[in-house]
């Protein structure tokens, strides 16, 4: 892994925890609690990842996130005591950022653990939308993820197009760039212009 | 595992779909969150159970699975804008086959992998009931499955009477047969018959 | 393990079993259903802990766990009928009991399986307090352990002293002892004393 991918890595994971710890403060949670919300948030995709791949789980290995998830607990803690301090774009954007980087590292990942294609995509999507959605389930609200403009639609993208540039030849950090640019892009644009997908609805009475 | 077992088994994966992504339409899901739901509720149990025996998750390495799920929600959005198109009688009959069948291929898995006898229904019960669980979990509901007439009860007696006949003798084909139908008696006479076990209920003060 | 862990373990397991199954008394859950809180209470962080560490799950292969939860809830079933039967005071020392246990045998099993300091803190951390995590997530409620008094706090350092205790040569029995009782301490002040760890708190509107 190059330097600039595991830095990108790094910011992701303060992002990722920084959304917990910040979800947290709603909720009057402990110290401790602030930090477990902002683990799940932040590791949470990348951990089903390794456990389905049969892989060691990176942050039993790579302690430094678990000492950066720690840490940015603790700064949401005490530096953040208005939510205002952390403005809606940047939270938006860097999201984004952290969306599309672990969705492409994702599918990397599993196809280097021989997985089928489809597979890998599908690890990619669960790597960029798992933590949000154990986030949320432990928030006890529907997860965001599920009905929230293109979320996971744009971390399958990435892992798509990350498959079909690696099929087609491109180099590993081009066709990680290129994929990552792909759902940054098209997670920007369900942001800032509202793109969504169509909502399935109706009321049903069935009871299953 | 035999050509019928293989049907039967996508016919499962097809009808928990279905159930997932009809639940999906009372909360307003995009596409993507249909699917999500349709997937933890079709192979949540099978991946919950793949995972504790350590054996390779079952959709990563055969694909169809995955397929079946993406154009089973893909045909309940375009195609059922009106829940009473799916009757309730089919959704309860085909629910109840699926329970069966996973209880029974569930305990059969664990046997081939050496566990335990106890440990293998335990397994079969998790196949047929943790994708519902997962299901209503997300839906931030209280599981129904652990309150609805003899439900996970019929799938515990699927693994126990598959463990009983495998143990005296029987091929697999006839040991699987007659305990899925057992599973599968006990669950309809608790749908048809509204027979439950007494719930057990106290308003108890302890926080713990 | 000496006989002395084995039987205080098989307490954690009772104590935790019966905290789920008395919940379950206040959902009209039928009798499988509290088997299944039971379970998830009892079992849930040490089954977490197994797969993240790769480990068999140790309930498939010691079906005595399974047969203590079995008659404890059937147990509770019967023989508890008012919630007043279990003191709350029995309650609030046997969970912290449970939880210093499972915290310190949780950090000396990750350690036996090679992982680092801080991973086997975590993994104590996990085994102590997942399966009220769980139990909770079913039920539908914010977990208590994440802004409890000092609950998943004094597991972290049921951990952290044990790891420090055989670091500087303290035999296990020595380093688990006094590990459980500085965790016991802490949690037990948390509750008597009504000590917590200052709330994180605000109103925020961040949409994420």
């Amino acid at each position: 892994m190059s330097t600039f991918i595991y830095f990108a890595d790094i910011f992701g994971v303060i992002v990722f925890a920084l959304s917990g710890a910040l979800l947290a403060g709603r909720f009057r949670l402990d110290p401790f609690g602030v930090m477990v919300l902002a683990a799940v948030t932040a590791v949470g995709g990348g951990t089903i990842r390794d456990i389905i791949l049969g892989a060691p789980v990176f942050w039993t290995v790579q302690n430094e996130y678990v000492l950066v998830i720690f840490f940015t607990s603790l700064a949401t803690i005490f530096f953040i005591r208005q939510p205002k301090l952390v403005p809606k774009r940047f939270m938006h954007i860097a999201d984004a950022f952290g969306l599309a980087l672990f969705a492409v590292l994702g599918t990397h990942k599993a196809l280097s653990y021989d997985q089928t294609i489809l597979t890998a995509i599908i690890m990619g999507t669960i790597t960029g939308v798992g933590g949000g959605l154990i986030r949320d389930i432990i928030c006890n609200r529907i997860p965001l993820i599920l009905r929230q403009e293109i979320y996971a639609t744009a971390a399958m993208l990435g892992g798509a197009l990350y498959v079909a540039f690696d099929y087609i030849g491109f180099s590993e950090p081009l066709a990680g760039s290129l994929a990552m640019a792909g759902a940054l892009i098209l997670r920007l644009a369900g942001i800032y212009w509202k793109v969504s997908l169509p909502a399935f609805h109706f009321d049903d009475e069935i009871k299953d």
